[in-house]
């Protein structure tokens, strides 16, 4: 691909939609989301990014945070369970979907956390502070072969490649392409229309609204994203259609609640009837 | 009963209704329930299985659980008593019914928790890890007599009966029986028509949809069995009204929620209503 | 009074109303509810006691509980203030009224609360637990003089008189008597159709149903009293509007949840509009 | 300005807009603010002023409280971040605002924390106890230059002023003049008609009512005006839109609740609403 090629704009009413699910599945057919974030103080973002995953589908989601993370996941998630900070993630069960970053900081123990899943194969999105610790690291941190989503806004963009924030926004597509070479796998360049680049093509997102740019926001899209890998959508499936319902659901909160008011969790709630609507687009064609 | 025999349908206008509320009845009078579960990270099944039981009306819940459990109580279910663990169920009161296993876990504690349960006569509803602990000890556990039912999905079937899932689900209506037939009780094989074995009847739910596949819903399930034994059912009216609510609440939520979206907590939120239709089908007959 | 008089119907539509609250007034002219409770594992009475009493217009609440009753004020109440079991009550602010008693328990720091609580001459209701103690410890813990409504249901009356709690169903009417003979004060006794002794009145109260027979339901009436009182009602006016008015909201509640599904956060939803019905009951007049 | 010149009515249809979002903007371009306080039992203050200021706009929120406020922060506002009372305040993001006073209670860390935020030089809000502090120590305590909102209540101003609460009461334009003369900076003199004194203006508010004479109001307003600062409105804008919106809010969530009934939540919950208003207001001009 060379720089010159446009993006192509997504369609709502063409993205890939979910697949139906069978009558005979049970709760294991949809995969399980290990969300790993949650940082002393940055509960929420893990909650956020749990429930998100639960919302697309996600059969079951297991929230991998510190002790600290409990009371949110407690107010906000009963149907996920909790498990500390892993000493390894050497007992992950199939159809494991990692979402890595939502509220985990930069400490110690996030690195650790890191260096051991880098070396996992299961299929994987990288955001917030995962981001920033790779960034540190370099590629070679990931150090095993995964499917791996990667969700940097500008700021984190510019770390890991090592220029300036301007720089990035200057020429956001070389900017996207640059980190694919670099570190492999798919990503998403946040920002007004933001940047996707998968393996079988490359689009930007015209959907959403100056309202989602509130806390919270990036992690809801990164557990969207890991949830739809969980329910089996393949790596650039689960990019355009992830970026566009967090668009789409986030045009829905801002029509509901304003653009000022709008928070993460009303982009949250609006999933369900986002969701319901791209059936409806699909059945409708 | 051979195995030839088929399998009932059940009828969500002809299932047991539940007792009408005298006037002057107090709380007392519906019974009073004990979830025994909520081990550490898990205590979102213990309060999805609580609230279950309090939402079909039984008169007084106490969530036993891990003290890490209190925030996932506080959150979701401030009309219930915590307990911890206890070192006895001695001083159980009257009309006690027991729903164990909801996050339960497989620690020593919960070994220690159901050889005590396993000599206790009040009605219980057995399900989850308290299954996979069964499976371990064998039906000697069962010391004394009592009212119980068993809710295993077919994985946890397998393993009670040391066999494979797949062999679960090639001949379930077998395996249903097989189960009764070593361990006593009354049973719900849960999955895609769910099969029911109690004492006076065999029967299939025909209600329920994919949607319900996520995890924490047979939490509620079990919360909403232990909840219709303390109002005063008996335990085949419990059996086939308990499915067949769950099952309902269940396609009443997907119709609101989508399938793909629906989370456990949207299946409780639905029993009221689906309740309501209930009462108002016995009404009309 | 005599036994023989007949306690008179309350009637919605006559009962005391809410005095207009003056565009010159602060919160400090509502009063200030100091509920107390909340011992471990019971931290949700608390916070449904506290609840209700800023919805009938209290202008501030403190809620003193054991620390185990944080997570449920704070998931529930973020507008109370939790303060610890005190070591004493002597710096209680002017206009404070008590409401002792949901989810107290009976260990031996709920003990020394009300030998302190005994001997405070402020407005006063006491419930659950508290009455419990109370029937240990007989009248001559109420050492001071003080405005006091008691709130027994029939288990809880029985233990106030030394009798059986069939005893006190078989005539209420006069076991109602006995307890003011012997505790002074204003009493409830609870049930179908609660019976209400003032100083200038007694009372039935025809409003209410079954469904109200549900955890937490004596802790949202508890919070009402006291919050009546801290608005400003006298003594009389707060029981009778107050049971009036927790049995209105249930009503209500019944209506929209059904009778089986009515948990007491239902009652507690139900009462800004049953106290906008009243308004307009009595604008109408 | 002399006393006898009339404060002017503020008018909710011709009060400051919120800026326009524009497309290219980040979550960093609707600034950051840090809400202080959250003291021992009153996290729920810090909550909502925390989650006041998000659903004004601002991009950020963190929450610097005593960890005692984790859970209140837990159950209602998952967006924001926490962060322990620190040490220093040294490594403040740019475009920060700071909200201090709500729930921060006039214990030493509290004492420490105002010594150092006063010689902060960015744009702050203080209410509450801070106010409280800021009058046993004086001006002095306000050791740098830095936009500055003061929102006493009456007791607050009598302390700030040493004199009588009455004495405020009796002549508040007079007292809101000696307040800026004193401490510098914008003032709101809370009540009835609540006085405000800018650079630009002194106004009076006409709206609100006394059913938002409750505990939580003035922590609303407090985080309304630190998001309005942080969105980018100068202080004079901020505080007449910031005592209006509040006050707007509040006049609907009556109409919604009833005046006894209303909650600070409530008021919290009517903001976006009344903010759609305003916009539909200016568009319509």
């Amino acid at each position: 691909m060379t720089m010159k090629e446009a993006f192509v704009a997504l369609n709502w009413r063409t993205v890939p939609a979910l697949p139906a699910r069978s009558p005979q599945a049970h709760k294991g057919s949809f995969g399980h989301v290990f969300a790993v974030g949650g940082g002393p103080g940055m509960g929420g973002a893990l909650a956020l990014a749990s429930a998100a995953a639960y919302r697309v589908g996600a059969g079951l989601v297991t929230a991998v945070g510190h002790p600290s993370a409990i009371p949110y996941l407690a107010a906000h998630l009963p149907e996920a369970i909790w498990r500390d900070w892993p000493a390894s993630f050497a007992d992950l069960p199939e159809h494991t979907v990692l979402a890595v970053g939502p509220g985990l900081g930069q400490g110690l123990a996030a690195h650790d956390l890191l260096l051991e899943i880098g070396q996992l194969s299961c299929p994987q999105v990288w955001d917030a502070d995962a981001l920033n610790i790779l960034a540190r690291f370099g590629p070679e941190l990931l150090a095993a072969d995964a499917v791996r989503l990667f969700t940097p806004h500008p700021g984190e963009a510019a770390r890991l490649l090592g220029m300036t924030t301007a720089a990035v926004q200057a020429d956001r597509a070389t900017v996207i392409c640059q980190l694919q070479a670099r570190y492999g796998g798919h990503w998403i360049l946040k920002g007004h229309h933001s940047l996707l680049l998968g393996t079988s093509g490359h689009w930007f997102c015209p959907l959403g609204n100056p309202g989602m740019a509130t806390g919270g926001s990036g992690d809801v899209l990164t557990g969207i994203l890991a949830g739809l890998l969980a329910v089996g959508l393949d790596a650039d499936q689960a990019l355009s259609l992830g970026v566009c319902l967090h668009a789409r659901a986030g045009d829905r909160a801002a029509a509901r609640m304003g653009e000022a008011s709008l928070l993460a969790r009303d982009i949250l709630s609006a999933i369900p009837r986002a969701l319901q609507e791209l059936t409806q687009n699909h059945d409708g064609n």
